[in-house]
């Protein structure tokens, strides 16, 4: 054991300690633990001690705010003050079919709301934004700084992974959680999301904080305590943020696998698409024109959305990007153009009566199970394969009429991935007699609702 | 970030996800995991955070056995059936001139109970056996397993430090939790003394556990709390353990300070010396000699102790083994054979009254201070400087009148020991009414009381 590095007035091991014993730490003692970390000059043991104490130890909110600041402050802040336009992203906690982010970012560039949007990549059950674009040949999310701009000054909106530059304390925080027990920490899970996402030099953000059986936060009050602690964090750092709690308890939209989600996304720019999804994107693009400047309130910013749908204008967008980052914009047009799987099977329903219930993470790791998904960073994802669902929760199934197609390229995980779709469905004699809303709740600044 | 190394049947996130969620790890997991690490297959940044994880969320007696064991058997325990005496050690949990274990292990081995004795060196402001020992010139706590076996042939007793054979996972385990705040648990401080004190091969253990403001349970409750938790982890291993809860709201004896300790231990050898040091050291011989085997009752151990005292029996078995072990036994007759400090400096009192209270610890750290302990495992030790107290709480004392005598060699650091005694000692005009015992309690299987 090397002795670990020691500055003049910050020693780890008194801050470790510190938050063993429940004292709150100051913004200057946070700052230096995560700037010492960036720079190397303390060791991973000492950090992945002190993230267990967070852990199981909480953090009060003034903590929360000074580590998201000391996280996002270790890497570069986008300056994008030269486009006039106002910027508004949005960051969802993740989940099954959720494919929002690929109708959002062009429709609400084209209301005239900056979106520069810097994603992730799909882990476990749930999918992701860049492995979703990535579907389309030639689309390159790898852009530099630079790039990143051009695009956004073009078309209004961009999308991008986590470049280096960007928050890199939380990328080697991120790391070391994922090895140590340590994810699971809604403070450490807010100062991750915050300050990569206040990072690109937005000025409002609309969060999308899932909860359902699909969702990373399971009850709707661990969804709800992640989202207010995102707001009130957002607000102490001078930033607008809105939070929303959204339905996770079946995935969203029908499609699940990612050149099948740019198909739905595709649908739903043309204004077809399924009810949920379509549902979601104009509430979200709602909040994202009104915080925007855009519109007026949320109904109307939904209703611009809608018209912008209508005229074809979203999709004019989603295809100007397209081609800006050296995608095929054909595959808009023609599907036969994404990625295609060998093989389809049917996952046919064994009885009668109505769907009452789907396990959703069990279908998200379906998904994975046929290749569409990663059990760990390092796997490659195949953007062919995935699953059409034909039934939802409340729909009526008759015998023997298929629920799901699969889509697959191996035999073997076709057929595991079916048995996994017919234990996760819960077909009963009676329809469900309640439904769960789409949008259980909003959070925001002093409880004020448009 | 490497992958941390998995086994077929062992993933240390899991061991750790369960201990944070406070979920009870079961023996085969808390094996797996220390052999792990002993084998350097999971890095220490896994472990760190799962001391954390152990120390906020504690361990059942189950786990605390199971990992005590795991730490036992990640090396060598001797086998020390050739030798026909029944074995017994003790152990402290240290503090400020406790030098009974070098009164003891001749003691106890005089009355025919073999004494195999592995020991620690001083940190912070408690002393260390080992420092004590090598005060005396010449003398070698560095054995071989085979020498240590051959003195203790030879004369019933031996005195060492650790060697790399014996319990190597404490070693490398304790090292971490020095440097990530995850010292402070009772069940790791349990399963690191319990794992080094049974790898002796003994049959019994006396365990002294001191409370009040020179230990490091400063309270009662946490003394007895881990008192309790050692007794029973012992009983679980098949051991008979009891343990003493004894007094370190003030030093030891008179003397601090390595030479002057050895000094102090040869008086109460030759049947003089302080009270309550001459007291300690008979009452734990009474229970290392009763559960040697060598007495029918503690107090008959007592009275077999002080008349092996009286009779010269214990100082000649320190002779011997100062002897066997390479130090100059000369030393006993003559103290001015040991190291010398070269000045000496009076603390005065500066009002007549009684001695009301002494800040024990910082009575250590003067000593410290003066050169003879250690503020970091690195720093070496000066065995000829210390303090001598002349004082001791309840006791009258005259304006002006010495309280203590400290031994240096570098009078800035005397200066500074020097205010810390005074600051330390409380004179108040009258005597203290309450007088806190040498024993508070014994902690033993089944309540029983001898």
């Amino acid at each position: 054991m090397s002795s670990p590095t020691v500055t003049e007035t910050f020693r780890a091991i008194d801050v470790i300690r510190k938050k063993r014993d429940g004292v709150e730490l100051s913004r200057a003692e946070i700052e230096a633990l995560v700037n010492a970390y960036t720079n190397e000059e303390i060791p991973d043991y000492q950090v992945s001690a002190w993230l267990m104490a967070v852990v199981l130890k909480g953090m009060t909110r003034p903590e929360t705010a000074a580590l998201t600041d000391a996280m996002l402050h270790s890497g570069e802040i986008l300056d994008l003050s030269s486009l006039p336009a106002r910027k508004v992203d949005k960051h969802s906690t993740g989940g099954v079919g959720d494919k929002t982010s690929l109708v959002l970012a062009p429709l609400v560039a084209a209301a005239g709301v900056a979106v520069p949007m810097i994603s992730g990549r799909g882990l476990g059950h749930t999918g992701g934004t860049l492995d979703k674009l990535e579907a389309i040949p030639g689309f390159n999310v790898n852009l530099s700084v630079a790039e990143f701009r051009r695009v956004l000054e073009a078309c209004g909106c961009a999308m991008i992974g986590q470049t280096a530059e960007i928050a890199p304390a939380d990328f080697k925080l991120y790391a070391l959680r994922d090895v140590t027990g340590t994810v699971e920490s809604p403070y450490l899970i807010c100062a991750s999301i915050m300050s990569k996402k206040l990072a690109e030099g937005i000025d409002a953000l609309v969060l999308d904080v899932k909860t359902g059986s699909g969702a990373f936060m399971k009850s709707e009050k661990d969804a709800a305590f992640l989202a207010e602690l995102m707001v009130e964090t957002g607000e102490r750092m001078g930033k607008r943020v809105v939070a929303m709690i959204t339905d996770m308890d079946q995935p969203l939209g029908n499609m699940i696998g990612n050149a099948l989600e740019v198909v739905e996304v595709v649908e739903v720019l043309r204004g077809a698409g399924p009810e949920d999804l379509r549902e979601l994107c104009l509430e979200t693009a709602g909040w994202m024109l009104h915080l925007g400047g855009a519109s007026a309130s949320v109904a109307e910013g939904k209703q611009q959305s809608a018209k912008l749908i209508s005229s074809g204008k979203a999709l004019e967008k989603f295809r100007q990007m397209v081609e800006l980052q050296g995608g095929d914009p054909r595959v808009i047009d023609d599907a036969n153009r994404l990625p295609q799987a060998r093989h389809t099977m049917q996952v046919a329903s064994a009885k009668a009566g109505y769907m009452a219930s789907m396990q959703c993470e069990h279908i998200g790791t379906a998904c994975v199970i046929l290749g569409g998904g990663r059990e760990r960073k390092e796997d490659s994802v195949d953007p062919s394969v995935g699953i059409v669902l034909h039934k939802k929760v409340g729909d009526r199934v008759v015998a023997g009429e298929p629920i799901a197609t699969i889509y697959y390229n191996a035999e073997a995980k076709a057929t595991r991935a079916r048995q996994l779709i017919e234990a996760s469905c819960e077909i009963t004699d009676a329809a469900p007699s309640t439904k769960r809303p789409l949008i259980h709740r909003i959070i925001e600044k002093s409880g004020e609702k448009n």
